[in-house]
């Protein structure tokens, strides 16, 4: 099994160390998280990102804060409420850090420190685990698709969804993975998901695991779909309402129009802990809406080839950046969790997902 | 009305001085093209682009090769075979093409010369008038759109098909150009349009003729029109054909389908020039696959905010880059042309368009 160059996260101490992912692809660079507020700055500024690796590494700056002030509840809320306001969309964060509310608060203050260092750490493995498992479900969902001879397979993803979002293998990714080390013939249409280009991402962990790929832009893949290029479409998720109307990053609406209309299974991958009960559907979900400024300034290529960022006139400048879409459940195939892939219809038998409220 | 700050085309003696439109919006530079190849050149690197200014710059290449040498049919014939092997999908080349050359075959060669600069710059001035055709039959459409009473009046297009891409107010742009010079209150959606960024070739033109806009990802369309954010879609066109399958710049699909999908109206701005009566669906028109440099060469940020330009590893790297997708023509709710907005079952009604074989 493929082993990435940098773990996502670990633990150094009573510090975090965590991969750099704005500095990724041009550069592999670890970053030191010592206190809360540089573990908060590293999800706002999307350093980590992915909503499970997001509940990882909130429930980890639970146990940093503890470690730094006397571990009462005051200083357990804050906590809580400094990680909470990180991000508004990915529930995963909220499901973590109503996780480690509920094991510390009724600890005596001695334990906690320690407990809270033990919860974070589980956590990081349940989450590996539940990749693991995802892979195992989605290749089942792979084997059975109706394929040419001696075809390579090809599925089209969004987003990173990978390695690289998750404490494993990834949500949407981890199918691919487990095809590939089943030595299944597979290749992989990475959208290259502006503004912030995580689909580069894709490609750096899909390159450094031997896996083909071909990097399109967001707009191809329509077209792509229409001709049947791609055999299926998985995707990731940062919050599934009850219904199962899907919060993805923007761009995994279209998609899916797409590959409905041409015929193409449309799976989302995603752990229970990315499922939110309390959201009847997906108007219940806030959307992050990002800084104007990630899709303002743009870095182009001028006519000679040098890169050049461009800011538009200010007088003129204005963006819109939502950061999600919502897929409704119609368009969703499966979804593909640890504990198995299920229709919308089905959602109802998995486990109870996270709660969005902490206290 | 709005004089654009500087001509797409113009002529000086035996050259011709166009926008080098690579350079925008950093850079407002004029190229001056003084052979054939030069033409050819400028038109294959997308210099400058748009259907309807690709045709007519085609129609000055072939004045300025007969203007080179002894204008004979066989310095026409290899005019005519350089220009149209440039670019393969926008049929308005082959129509500019085809009509130079109808227009000078039968000429004795002392009259070639002044007849090819005077076709040409007919077929520049028609061009402006037909795209002022298409503004006023267009702004009838947007003045018939359901409204709020006093909202601003918010219209999404893709790609450029404004004043750039023309000799004229545009296509898609028109009726906004139009709109505005009427008064409505109007803003509009501009799509990035990945990966040659001719998203910021619109904001650069709407911003000089002081119209409202809002740049976005082009993922972000489908998320803006489910939440009705925009009250109409209006694109250009490469080539339609004659049953209303509509080919133009990747992505145009997808806005498409997300427009049906959320029950707002869109539109296909484009001259009789652009429909192609030789080809009976969307299946015989071909796409331009472009190089995979455009993809993979991305200049991105990284972290210190410095622009990078990422070469993804060689032994991995691939790209697929379709220049243009297909709309279906059961998505399109109207072709906007100069001779008025007709749906796709009456197209049929309508002059004869472009024929493909220049031969």
């Amino acid at each position: 099994m493929f082993v990435p160059p940098t773990p996502t996260l670990r633990r150094d101490g009573n510090s975090l160390i965590v991969l750099d992912q704005t500095a990724l692809p041009w550069r592999s660079e670890e970053r030191r998280l010592a206190t809360l507020e540089e573990t908060a700055e590293a999800i706002t500024a999307m350093r980590v990102r992915g909503a499970p690796l997001i509940g990882v590494v909130a429930a980890h700056g639970v146990a940093l804060a503890l470690a730094a002030e006397t571990p009462d509840d005051a200083a357990l809320d804050r906590a809580l409420a400094v990680l909470r306001s990180t991000r508004p969309t990915a529930v995963n964060l909220a499901w973590a850090l109503a996780r480690m509310r509920t094991r510390l608060r009724p600890l005596p203050l001695a334990a906690r420190r320690e407990a809270a260092w033990a919860e974070a750490a589980a956590i990081l493995d349940e989450d590996a685990a539940t990749c693991a498992a995802i892979g195992a479900h989605g290749l089942a969902l792979l084997r059975a698709l109706p394929r040419r001879a001696g075809r390579t397979l090809r599925v089209m993803t969004h987003c990173n969804a990978g390695r690289l979002a998750t404490a494993g293998a990834g949500t949407a990714l981890a199918p691919i993975y487990a095809a590939h080390a089943a030595g299944i013939a597979i290749e992989v249409y990475v959208s290259e998901t502006r503004p912030r280009n995580q689909g580069l991402l894709t490609a750096w962990e899909l390159a450094a695991a031997g896996i083909d790929h071909i990097l399109i832009a967001d707009s191809a893949a329509g077209w792509l779909l229409a001709r049947g290029e791609a055999d299926v479409v998985i995707v990731g998720a940062d919050r599934i309402a009850a219904n199962g109307d899907t919060v993805n990053k923007v761009g995994t609406y279209l998609k899916a129009l797409a590959a409905r209309a041409s015929g193409i299974p449309f799976h989302v991958a995603a752990p229970i802990s990315s499922f939110d009960a309390d959201a009847a559907n997906g108007e219940a979900i806030p959307i992050e809406e990002r800084a104007a400024e990630e899709v303002l300034a743009i870095a182009g290529l001028d006519s000679g080839g040098r890169p050049r960022r461009l800011r538009l006139a200010p007088e003129n400048a204005r963006a819109a950046n939502p950061a999600f879409d919502i897929t409704p459940a119609a368009l969703v195939s499966s979804f593909i969790t640890e504990h198995g892939a299920v229709t919308a219809a089905r959602l109802g038998a998995l486990p109870r997902g996270a709660a969005t409220a902490i206290h």
